[in-house]
């Protein structure tokens, strides 16, 4: 099944329409945010919760600040992965990285002005019951704190050569893992659903994490330079242990649909209003880039 | 009168007592996070915080995670800022900088956990109605922001030696004064007051951050670096535009007078309970670190 272009399309006009800055003499502190999260891609993460949005029978784009706010988070993230002192790429989405384009120091302030503004999205604009929504913002923090994105992102600066496969699970749970997660269970939290279908959503969630770090892993040895817009091998020229690496290239393929049944799977027992999270899934199995 | 120490005793035992790391893989980025932290200073911005919830009639400790929050921003805000792509400051508070002590990556890291983690007090431990703590967390987040440090520092780096006396001013209110003032305004919004004890409240906040930057620009023309815990003179060697090198030092101390006057008048329309801000303005006046 596709992708879904109309829920991405929706996410995209959005992002596009976001404005950071009030003043002129910050202008290209935006212009640097822009640049990074205007860049493309699938926005796997924002169409991730308006399709939990609709699986729960919500209109989704009532989901539409805290969808986006998922995108500048993860865009604040690859910003700060590619500066020269992490990983030091210089080609992202087949673009100079942010601090290629504007410099180190603009670059970390993008970083960190993304991160803040993403929070302001939800906290601001994000309809709902208050309380539902504090719930909400509480579950992105973390899952981009130091239980989460940023402690991943530190295993895999520190640690990911030495650890084992149990370790390497663990690392891509909290670097990956969590957000993908946050984008099923903030819905659920803004919505207030308890029913039984978001227990099975919580699994998917779960589930569809791993699903998307194996598929990296893999098209980071298999994927095509034009496609993936970043140097393919990057993650064996910096000494990284991955799904491949750790298993080989046939198991990781098997990891890979194992998981993608899990995750189908799942989303059987969540109702039938599941189609679109059915077509993600699909798709991040078969994804190129 | 003498700086608050018993609420700044209360700031610094909440704050040793913080844990962020919950499990054995990330006690390294924990350990960065907590050497920054723990570093010692005068945790103006939380005690601030506490002293205004004062003024209001609370109780102040129901406000620690409030002002915790306050002082872990802050603290991330020095980590990036002395990374050796913005000003490259090697000592800070008498100690390594967290960048020389851990290493570029996991300074970046620590930072950005710190933000994190900042919000999630408020939004996880901040007692008070959902929707004030909502409010007050917004606030927050925008001091953080593109509209406040995060867009004031990239003024710092990229247009400090060229501003006027006005864009000065302005570089400085969204880099320090937003966050001083948020200090002052989070309290007020999470107490939910509106009284006109308010309206003189935010008057002092926004005198009270001007004061704090011009002393601020004094005491690195006239500190001593055994107090002052770095290199001295070392916003004259990064080509930077301050109230000194624009005023020169006799009228900057004259300005710091006058603001430190404006921010104690203010006090007087704010009720009778705001002897604790009151030090505290003495004390931004008269310090020497």
């Amino acid at each position: 099944m596709a992708y879904p272009t109309e829920l991405q399309g929706r996410v995209d006009a959005y992002l596009s329409g976001l404005r950071f800055s009030a003043e002129p003499g910050t202008a290209g502190l935006e212009e640097a945010m822009r640049y990074s999260l205007l860049a493309g891609g699938k926005r796997i993460r924002p169409v991730l919760a308006l399709a939990t949005a609709e699986a729960l029978g919500r209109e989704p784009s009532e989901l539409l600040p805290l969808a986006a706010a998922l995108e500048l988070i993860h865009t604040y993230s690859l910003i700060h992965d590619d500066l020269p002192a992490m990983d030091d790429d210089a080609l992202r989405r087949g673009q100079p990285t942010c601090h290629v384009a504007y410099g180190e120091d603009v670059a970390i302030l993008a970083g960190d002005g993304l991160f803040a503004e993403a929070l302001r999205l939800v906290l601001e604009r994000q309809t709902g019951a208050p309380a539902r929504v504090l719930r909400a913002a509480a579950e992105l923090v973390a899952a981009a704190g130091v239980d989460g994105m940023v402690g991943g992102q530190f295993l895999d600066v520190t640690a990911a050569g030495d650890l084992d496969a149990p370790g390497l699970r663990r690392l891509h749970e909290l670097k990956t893992g969590r957000l993908i997660g946050a984008a099923v269970e903030c819905p659920i939290l803004v919505t207030g659903e308890t029913g039984p279908a978001t227990i099975a959503l919580r699994r998917f969630a779960a589930e569809l994490g791993v699903l998307f770090q194996i598929v990296d892993d893999i098209l980071d040895v298999t994927g095509e330079e034009s496609t993936l817009g970043k140097p393919q091998g990057s993650d064996e020229r910096h000494g990284k242990r991955t799904y491949v690496s750790v298993f080989g290239l046939d198991r990781a393929r098997e990891l890979a649909e194992e998981s993608h049944r899990g995750a189908r799977e799942a989303l059987s027992g969540a109702g039938e209003t599941t189609q679109t999270l059915a077509r993600i899934t699909d798709y991040i199995l078969t994804r190129q880039t």
